[in-house]
């Protein structure tokens, strides 16, 4: 079987072991004190061109968005996030059991406009409802789609007037950032968001992700969060050491580029099949639209989820890939899908 | 420097880096649902000897007591812990940021008793006050002493009698297991506890405890409460594959035994000094009470938490060993303790 | 300034403030557990047809929902309302701060139906989203509808058939059982219910709701939860002692009746000058759409909220009776309003 | 049967209700934007001698206190307290249940000291641990002492010091403020505390408390951490009125003047028959510690609390006056007790 069921189905990129083993009898402080996770903090610092920030790591992407989230907001304060953001949908309520609620708006493409936050504002307006505090986006968003530089700008601006942290969940950061066309860096995303977190675990780490605290008011105190909420790991120079791998020289970046291309790949195959896509994301993630017995005939042999119903016949099914997926599979499953439709 | 600060100071066990690494580009599926996990599931369960079980990864132990206590309690019931339990002095409240009260108990040797239980019971009568229902302890304590069969038994039949759940925090179980004199093994556990957890981090993993759920009733939708707390790791399979080493022969019990080996050599060189102890502690953790300017010279050399005071002129200090302290560390020690007392 | 604006302008029916009087310096137990408490628990089992509810007195309706819904459900478990829904609207994330996340579903008549739970059910199945498990709907509703006897039974038959329980907001109750062509009566709520409140602040008392607790199994220590959350009322009697009054007799429903015929009143004389509705409401609140400028001119002299917009010119408003409205103050709203259309 | 079991045994005094007859059919604003609620907050300022207070009326203490210091603490922060304190022992873990740690201190009086204070701060240095932040006393206290002017400005002093807030619960406020040689005033406290409440429900009232938010940092937003806990009374003006009562003139202290006296009559009554306290308390809670055998005939005509065991043979019972305890009780009590010793 042949899985393109998500970006997280292998282990680490080997880089990764590799230093993990070279440091491995290396005597060090625990819970993030040590001295790979200070240089890996000193060279994400360089790559996003400030040394205003402070990083932290987790274990998980769950994890990061709960401490930084409840860190950050008073307890009658509110996200706000797209109907299909992670924080909403795939978190088990993370967010709401830290005592917060998650105000939505519906989207077609996972992104949030300026617009749509300002009718959640118009509508909030004193103390019997929640008070709308932090704008939560994904980048790349859950259904693969991301946010350019203008846009993201735009809502920058809209949040600092409106007294509105905003927060990337950078899950997927790596993939937005190499995806065509786009004009975003990491030197940008300090200028940009009050934090957001670099997502290791999707991008070639075995585990881990690097919360940076950008807005001087929320870094405050901000490890007593972490072990109160069980997200400081020990060893935690399992987490600062990879980030170092990742981003010693362009790994991090090579990585998505890999996954993205691979995805490119697919929907290029896709469409010269003349298949139709739910929404057009440039990203590690395209979900084409297929007959459901297509479907169902391609699970022979592959894994990955459907996404939803698109007619009686049809369903849009994802597609994930990663720095892990192998240009064979690739080919095998386009000319595979060739074959049954 | 040579560190006895704690037992989480190096990475992992070589075989465990080995182990990640041979199987590291097989795919598999997410967040515990994998080979390796499945392995490690029953590996563990026939060590347990127990096939009823319920067993769950977790990547650090705040974060297993986090999500067990908060699972197997409703809102109203509280916790009871000796005065020097982890989740009451060491975890930022974090059981308290679950909403849960944790009572406590003055002991001198980190231990409770049932008649300590009862008194706790007896002070709680009604709705005014939290309702009694946990009795957390850690074997080895927080201060290195461990808990007999029999005097677990004792607290399993107060337990069962008061309706109390019984919950262990294994964090150092190895070290337990493997102490002088010690009558305990794996497989009397599931009948002693309703749930307890398996410490890896602090013998020989990377990362990583195995929470065992041993009553019925609290096994139920487990895995939305790690979920939620962020607590589901996306490559679980790294937390399975750890256990899966460690547990294939005899290595955790080896590691174990190699770190009490280690403090043993320090206690009696420290007795051969002439220096008494803080408390009787037959594990990896030892505190001789020594005087302050000794204690200032050592640490040109050596890192070690202070403990305690224990009069003007002197205080007890920490020192824990590991499977990974080397034995000339240990002589390194006392030769230099000799020296200088 | 007449006001229309809810009902709970004024202070007490004046029989209320008598009983408080008559009985204010008779010494009693504090707590909810004095004489007339209980009696009053017994006269509203008796008017419920059943002995096996029990009854808990709270101060307001968000208090009562958040505590009751709290104790009801596990950490991961998710309340089902209508997009409209009281809990998910206006009670500022209270059950969110409790840690339970408010599932939706949009309504055009703030009902919910099964096949719209259906949705939700079908839409939540494995641990990394939250678990519906109880139904929320409130009787009348938020924007003045009712559900009637056989709505409620085919409810209650799908939320049993999907172990779902179902709870009922009753702080309009009074106004649901006397409206036009209802069949629903007290006595057929403990079987239609697992857990639901008859509301006193708006209809009569100067405060107080009444939970009553029908499924055994969420009766266990409830009182805890009512302390923990400060719900539990020092001088309870004065809750007690309202009940009693309003159910001694048939007064709960003829103060519900007064304003449904109020409301009527204004609904008939509205429609006799050509106004629409926003909804069909058979209750005390009703929601005619009015030119903008007309809802200016009528601020002059009356006081009530602007529900929604219903086009750039006009907008509906809510009007709201109480058992205090006086025929004098419908009528001079009708005539005014005739004036200025 | 005569109660001295607490004060909270009657209803509210007559003059309450009365005014709430009054007043009763005026329509007026909910949620305590009435005019009632802002004539008690104007005149509650008046003889505090500052506008640059907020304040909020709740309808009892433990909510009072949940509401105030969730508010006003993040996460990670908890409160300190006696160990007799109301919030540690009396409250069903109210202040855990919304998170935070409540560390405590033994006391033989009830009374927190800063030396006290600064051995909790000295035991919490880093973020494994909780951050002490909101020192809670309350006054009087649970044992029925009192501080005075110069023990609060010390206290004052050091949180200031240390950065702490500095919390008064003021359940027996009145009590304390006429307590025989005290030097405390009205004027005196904004000065003296970040935040505090004025008792009314043991002082009169029918329910009631005023919460005093003195810290500029501390006001924003406070209503909806209020309407979030369940704790916004639809008709506000059911308290506002009855501080509006307590404090037109003399009678809030006049109330707990009386209930001072009968203690006094009662502690004067029991040192003539040769009996000792547990605690010597100037205000309306005495402790006189009476062989068991006393103790129980008098419970054939009294009822009384038994608060802690003296010896094998004799204990201490806790008798509470009130402004409504007649002076043939308090003389009935003495001459019986002087029967049966």
């Amino acid at each position: 079987m042949i899985s393109f069921n998500n970006d997280y189905s292998e282990g680490a990129h080997p880089r990764i072991l590799e230093a993990l083993c070279n440091t491995n009898l290396v005597q060090d402080n625990g819970y993030g004190e040590d001295q790979y996770c200070q240089q890996a903090r000193e060279l994400l610092q360089e790559k996003l061109g400030s040394k205003d920030v402070d990083i932290h790591f987790f274990t998980g992407g769950t994890q990061t968005n709960l401490v930084a989230i409840s860190a950050f907001l008073r307890p009658h304060e509110a996200a706000i996030a797209a109907e299909t953001g992670h924080i909403f949908v795939h978190e088990t309520g993370a967010i709401e059991a830290t005592g917060h609620k998650v105000l939505t708006v519906p989207t077609k493409d996972g992104k949030l406009t300026p617009s749509q936050i300002q009718e959640i504002l118009d509508g909030h307006g004193d103390e019997h409802m929640v008070k709308p505090k932090l704008v939560y986006i994904s980048n790349t968003t859950e259904v693969g789609t991301v946010y350019s530089k203008g846009e993201l700008k735009e809502l920058r601006g809209f949040c600092q007037e409106n007294n509105l942290l905003l927060y990337m969940d950078g899950a997927r950061l790596g993939s937005a950032l190499v995806s065509e066309g786009m004009d975003l860096q990491f030197a940008d995303l300090p200028k940009l968001f009050d934090a957001f977190y670099i997502g290791g675990t999707k991008n070639g780490a075995l585990l881990g992700e690097a919360l940076v605290i950008c807005r001087e008011d929320l870094k405050e105190d901000f490890r007593y969060h972490m072990k109160q909420k069980g997200a400081l790991l020990a060893k935690g120079r399992v987490l600062g050491m990879q980030f170092l791998e990742l981003f010693r020289d362009n790994l991090y970046l090579d990585l998505a580029a890999h996954a993205n291309l691979m995805a490119n790949k697919l929907r290029e195959g896709c469409q010269e099949l003349g298949v139709s896509f739910l929404v057009d994301s440039p990203s590690n993630q395209i979900f084409p639209i297929l007959p459901n017995e297509v479907i169902q005939k391609l699970r022979a042999k592959y894994i990955f989820a459907t996404w939803s119903k698109a007619d009686e016949d049809r369903s849009a099914i994802r597609l994930v890939t990663s720095w892990a997926t192998k240009e064979e599979a690739v080919y095998s499953f386009l000319e595979d899908l060739g074959n049954v439709l």
